[in-house]
């Protein structure tokens, strides 16, 4: 008998939404998707042509989907605002859940999707950070483990987009969380993963300009911003996040230990091609941060699946997913007043008077 | 009603072949795996654990594979020395044939399997070379195709392997056709892309040494060697072939054009880590061809499933798997002899007395 | 008749001094260095041996020295304390200054330097910050002056120097003013070359750790310190200053415009070399900052030279020296006060209580 | 007293011969120049511009010269042709010499100069082959003597300089010996260096084209050609020579051993700047050979007037600078011929009928 494989349904067929419904239909030879849904005729009518000649049931309705027959999981693509309430019902079907990040832009939200998985341990919930599933990602990881550069002190790590003048990120802004929260989310739960999960803020700081879209200032956000964090227990994380890069994604990580040091991309690449022209040698570099992560996506998705089957662990923590928007929130907070914030040894907020 | 799936069978299972079974089992949405042969019970004890299971029928007789119902094609991934008498066995009976390199190392044997394809025009045979199918070298072909180095002049390309002390590749020499044969055959078929295919060489050198594995001298076979091939157009290659490299894979290809230059792996990398140290900063590199080129097989499999389905042209024509084979065994001879070859311009070999 | 030289004196023969003395000797074909003094016996000794023989006079006494016949300029290489001291002296023999950075690790005491300096503008009075005249610095402002990267946004600059364990910077942290006035005042001038030099700052911040040189904690100094600086017209600095380098010295610099951006050094190397070995490839790091910048202390003694003999504006304004340290100081109060600091559009510094 | 300094004239003042004066004049401590010669009016002018104010004497007449006062050296940089003629002159009068590459095209000629030399061992007659004095080749070489790769097999090197439009190198063709004396000498006197000077070749193959300055035709030269030189001691070297780079000076050499491999310029680069714009990332690379090894000259300088002030042995041997020539001969006869040359072990050539 041919082994079980999950059942999978996908939600959202968006940006995001439609990479994860074809990984989990042609590239997770573990997984099976069974069911697909989106609100958008659209997007519904991508699903008609890509995913339905394939087995795939299509709902315009995601309660209706969750009850499709043997459903075993949901990958969650939608837009960010309906995350929290899908993954919640989910849970409530007793479906594992992948969610695209983050689970809100509201901690509030974020904790009450934490809970909901507190209380269904036998599910697997995950909140995807998709570098964390990178083969160099993942090689970092390993050296740091082995001891090669001593005690992680510093991480530097920044997530810099190609600069999309079309006016996306200004109305999107308005809904994003802000910069900090929207990109350097990944670099702060890159921090969480080197540093390890416990580390506790001790003091917070960011400045940031408006370079290139004026239109952000409406919504108080910045195409450009600089953020420090520091930590209790002596490791200090910076950051920096840009929509203005002029040659594509750079999205490049430093960890600075006492005994050596890891960059990881920090020569970015869309190939091994070198051109050699009147002008010099040039590279190119990937537009998208799907030309540089699209294996971890599909990595992500047959890990996560393994879990389910095999019920292991997960490779990252629900909660870790929350303090990772906290954390970005906060950076969000201090650049946008302009003030520092300060935090106490167990992670208590010091309010300026008290300073 | 789904889409037709390609029925496809694999023959061989060991090295090359297990991993062709798997990724048109899993990584080749428009295939379908439906049955693999070996002749070798410790192969098909893997077939039992990794390919039975997902309705992958086992065969130890590959005349009965071939009579599996429904089956459109066959990857082979055997021994050379039978590639083309099942080459020719699957054409006969219908079927689309995609075979790893090479056809044969005797190029009379190459020439019958090309002639029994032609009789077939309408079954899809291909030979793989699979670095066609690298990400690299097709963005570095566009740029060529572009103008962006205006009339490719030179190329130099090498096919250097990390070494392996176990002493397998001494007894594989003794049919392996030599390193010409075996490791630059895949810079010739390159040369044949970016040059064209209707080159014609002029004269062939070739110098080789044994620096690392004396056994090697009982087949007349080098584990380093040189070699240059001039084609009448004005236009020349050259190969350097080793197993000696302490560091990894290190596939290197150069095409240079009267007005630029394109390289393809000359930095090679087993990740985007960097690591930094007491002795300086350090970066892996794979330590296997697969290492560098999984995705391009993987690819291959792909377009060949597409090419059959739709009808659509090979992505390369069959005659240049047996052209990038005789001129590997050119060189191989002027390896072994020390003596040029000299050819006159229709690509006639011109004997020593008459030059 | 031979052109004129310029007649120069070495103040003081240490680790720096020695340097300045050797290329005004021998690498500046413009000057003559016909005098050196130091206080101590041993840099004398070293200076009877490699200086004299040359016909330089030897001094231990700075008065006597600037008393020497025909002398027209004095290089400053003495320690930091005296620098501003030796400096007013040599004007006031009307004497050329080039003084090793910084002026003062105080700001009243180098702006008395300046004030000295403007009341005699015929003298050539410089503060040398090296890096301006290191070639790829250049290549990178004429880049940026030529406009290709749009207008210049954000500058990350970093100085890390190799670690050294032997306790020096312990002892050193006692009168250098802090890590972010001994290293990071020379990407704070850095940023004032590629900024403009009137950017006024807006907000600084600034985290630190120790890591490896717990001495340190007594000089209340860090080895390892993030700042940013946000200034008034829309542009951002961020630094990185370590002492805990394993791999060597690593003095990087971006320069992030509106539309492109430039990189320095970003992957440093001691020479051409890479070298291939069972652990990957390897390239060795400059161990100090003389292995990365000797040349461009070179230009700087020559391009100092032109401006005496040629009375020719310098490249760089004496003024900026007081404003690059300033600001470190105010990271560095940032750093040990844990508080942002603040300024208006004036660059007033407004106290925490108005905010 | 001041230590003696070496007494130097220089003899022509053109592309190369300037650039040693200048070195001698401003950046060899320990030399002075004290005359120059030219044959030609206009490099005269530029001497009574830039040397003869400095108190160098000028002179029209190269035996004239030779009579100045005191001299103890001579650094010949005037017309291949001349070359040896005034080396031996020199040497006549007990003169010290430098020469630059080669000592002559015809290889009877330069053993002359070998011949006169080893009359006169108290005199150092070197002939400058730069690359043993760049940074990064001794680095390389070192790292070959200490081991790191274990036993020297393969050398490929390549001098590939920028495409000049000018048909300068068409008409110097005339009298340049052909590119593989002109360029590939360097690479051979590299191997000479990694291989040890004692090497045999067994034989040398040489394929070439006339890609982008069909003049070259009329004079049996080449802009691109590709050779091979077996050793008999088990070791070959392959080598590139081009005229027709887009982007600069690209002298690239590999150095592989049993154990280890060693690169050196493998990246060209012109400062440590990348440009990132929106066509990718870019870094410039030198124009010219000049702007590769300028410092090398300069340690040339340097080395030569050590071991002349101080009696010590040069770093390389005359003979080598015969050596590297009379295999460059061979290559370009090979190339022109399209004829394998072959060798016994004692180096004595082999007649083709005898084969």
């Amino acid at each position: 008998m041919a082994p079980k494989k999950l059942q999978v349904a996908a939600a959202g067929l968006g940006r995001m939404g439609h990479r994860h419904a074809l990984n989990f239909l042609n590239r997770t030879p573990r997984a099976e998707l069974v069911a697909a849904f989106s609100p958008d005729p659209a997007e519904l009518q991508w699903g008609k042509q890509h995913l339905e000649p394939f087995g795939v049931t299509l709902y315009d309705n995601y309660d209706k989907m969750l009850e499709h027959q043997g459903l075993d999981a949901v990958v969650i693509g939608t837009a960010t605002s309906v995350h929290a309430e899908e993954a919640i019902k989910a849970m409530e079907k007793n479906l594992h859940v992948l969610c695209e990040k983050p689970l809100s832009t509201s901690i509030e939200v974020c904790k009450e999707v934490v809970e909901a998985a507190k209380k269904r341990p036998h599910l697997k919930v995950m909140c995807g950070f998709s570098r964390r599933f990178d083969d160099s990602y993942r090689d970092a990881y390993n050296k740091v483990e082995q001891g090669l550069i001593g005690r992680p002190t510093i991480v530097r790590s920044q997530t810099c987009d190609k600069h999309d003048p079309s006016g996306f990120f200004v109305a999107y802004a308005a809904w994003s969380g802000g910069v900090f929260v929207d990109m350097s989310v990944h670099d702060i739960d890159l921090t969480l993963w080197f540093f390890g999960d416990d580390v506790v803020p001790k003091s917070i700081s960011a400045h940031g300009v408006v370079a290139v879209q004026p239109g952000l200032k409406q919504h108080k956000d910045y195409d450009n911003a600089v953020g420090i964090v520091e930590f209790w227990n002596g490791k200090i994380a910076h950051y920096y996040c840009s929509r203005m890069m002029a040659h594509g994604q750079e999205d490049v990580t430093e960890i600075i230990g006492t005994e050596g040091k890891l960059s990881v991309n920090l020569n970015p690449q869309n190939s091994l091609v070198n051109y050699y022209h009147s002008g010099g040698i040039t590279r190119e570099v990937p537009a998208h941060y799907y030309g540089r992560f699209e294996m971890a996506f599909v990595r992500e998705a047959n890990e996560f699946t393994d879990a389910c089957l095999d019920n292991t662990p997960l490779p990252m923590k629900l909660r870790n997913a929350v303090k990772a928007v906290e954390i970005g929130a906060w950076l969000q907070e201090a650049l946008v007043t302009g003030k520092q914030i300060h935090f106490d040894e167990t992670g208590k907020r010091i309010e300026k008077a008290s300073l």
